[in-house]
């Protein structure tokens, strides 16, 4: 979950946005809600054979895997919430598809205390929806992202891969590769 | 639930095809595996906009609306299935989205007997796997289908389009929309 | 969506619970996070028999029909809060049967802005993880509610019963039965 | 997948059994509609905190751990053959709680062929809706079972589990595990 998210780069933030200090203070009272979306690449029958990974520099200088995630804002629909973050790590032209339903297929409970749940976010106490979104157009990763490698679920659920993921979302590809019918 | 389906004009079949009387024996001893499809159109967020309904002509010179259904063969996946039964009513280019898990939104239990579920088919205990599939491309009714027509979700839910739907379908529909966020 | 479970009796608030003005506050900000549960009777089989609906009387001295509705407070698991307003809702002895997975049957998203989804809370963005859930014990309303209704899934779909629910729970309620399969 | 459970000792068999040479031609056919239920105990907040697997010995002497499982008959409902499965298998006083909705976690595809998907059953096409079923009561193995073990979510997943279930089950298992959010 990327702390950047938060904050676009301008002075002007569009409705919706918190200030710093705003976003602190709710993050210490309540429940934040998210979205995690799982970019994948299907062939003709639906079936998943790729799985897109940002990778990234901690601050701390370590390389981690990621998915795409981030907060959902006051009055956006969580559909749009998904879109937004779609595009803004894998950039204008992913062109994902949206899930028609909301049902999502699990949902994602990030603690401050590690080991409430398997699920960890020291920053606050995130509950994310977790849908599985496939991206037919070209990809390239924004922002602070290095890259965005796309593996197949065999090897997105390797330990290899795993270690690389913080805070409980090896799990959480895990899962969704189990729901897709693709956990080896 | 077409009957149509079953029967490929040539003599010659590919494997897993029955012939006439092993199906009618099949299907007086075992439930028959279907697939559901309610074809859909979405806008750029994932929403349904538009539902695809197939209008034929029943033996008995009834006008009706269908769904995208038919048999699972012998050694053929659910998702091949769903494929083929779209291709078969909605023409090569429908370009549909299977999704990428076999969860289906629900399980259509077509029984014989009237009164046993809410779905009815007098030649069969059917169960069906129910999606709802995203079509992007162009669309033409096929074989018997005498035209396509795209209504809204709304539309789709009123009583006029209900009753010209047989066997439990409008219910399935309806269930399709609840899923999906727009049952009205 | 009560407004009653916000605020405890007593002084002495659980960790958790926010002053008036901090809820206030958040409202204004953030979507909130909430659990909608639609407690239901099942039969051995499984199958859905009876939905309970509260009774209440809102500030206008209008009567209402309502879900068990309330907010995931901070650091509490989204099953600890069903479980939590289920008893607040109920009682005690309800004996709820809270499902295995997170998954919900769907998400509803109530806008403070009518219109935006079918889901309306003018208090807050309020967005609500749905899900079925069992109950075998003795109910008994609580709180402000006047009585706990056991009606079944058909009388619950109807007009009568829809008209009497507020801010698009009536559609929640019949999203519910679709997923059961007990839409009419 | 158990062989036995196709036919009941006596030679009255209820409406819906087939002979034994029918069901071998059907086999051949097409594909089969099964059930596979993983029975579970769980806490008072719905979370698992234990699987049961039974214990047999393969015709070729090898100890195995297999789900409940079976085909559904004709005529039958998929909550009634979930029901009687559970009871061949665990005892008549198993108590379990059936899913009030008929959507499976996911749809198991055991293939005649192996590698076409990752289940297999050598005597024929099987398609099996999956459900995790709570158990309250007293569970005693029926049958040709040895035992019934009860073993935490993550034995479960561990290879030395993972080895003695056959046919794919192993990995029903974890997804039944992953949709539970109990994947380890």
């Amino acid at each position: 979950m990327t702390a950047s998210a938060e904050f676009p780069p301008g002075p002007e933030r569009p409705a919706g946005w918190l200030a710093r200090e705003q976003i602190a203070a709710a993050r210490a009272q309540l429940p934040i809600l998210y979205v995690d979306a799982v970019p994948v690449r299907v062939d003709e029958a639906g079936d998943v054979v790729a799985v897109g990974l940002l990778l990234r520099v901690t601050p701390e200088g370590v390389m981690s895997r990621a998915l795409v995630s981030g907060r959902v804002m006051y009055h956006e629909r969580v559909r749009d919430a998904l879109l937004r973050h779609i595009e803004k790590d894998l950039g204008p032209v992913a062109l994902p598809q949206v899930p028609a339903s909301p049902q999502p297929f699990t949902v994602a409970e990030y603690f401050p205390t590690p080991g409430v749940t398997p699920y960890h976010d020291p920053r606050q106490h995130a509950v994310s929806l977790a849908y599985v979104v496939p991206v037919t157009g070209d990809c390239r990763p924004q922002q602070d992202a290095l890259d965005l490698a796309w593996i197949t679920p065999e090897e997105a659920c390797t330990e290899a891969v795993q270690v690389e993921m913080n805070g409980g979302q090896g799990l959480l590809l895990r899962q969704a590769m189990a729901w897709a019918g693709r956990l080896p």
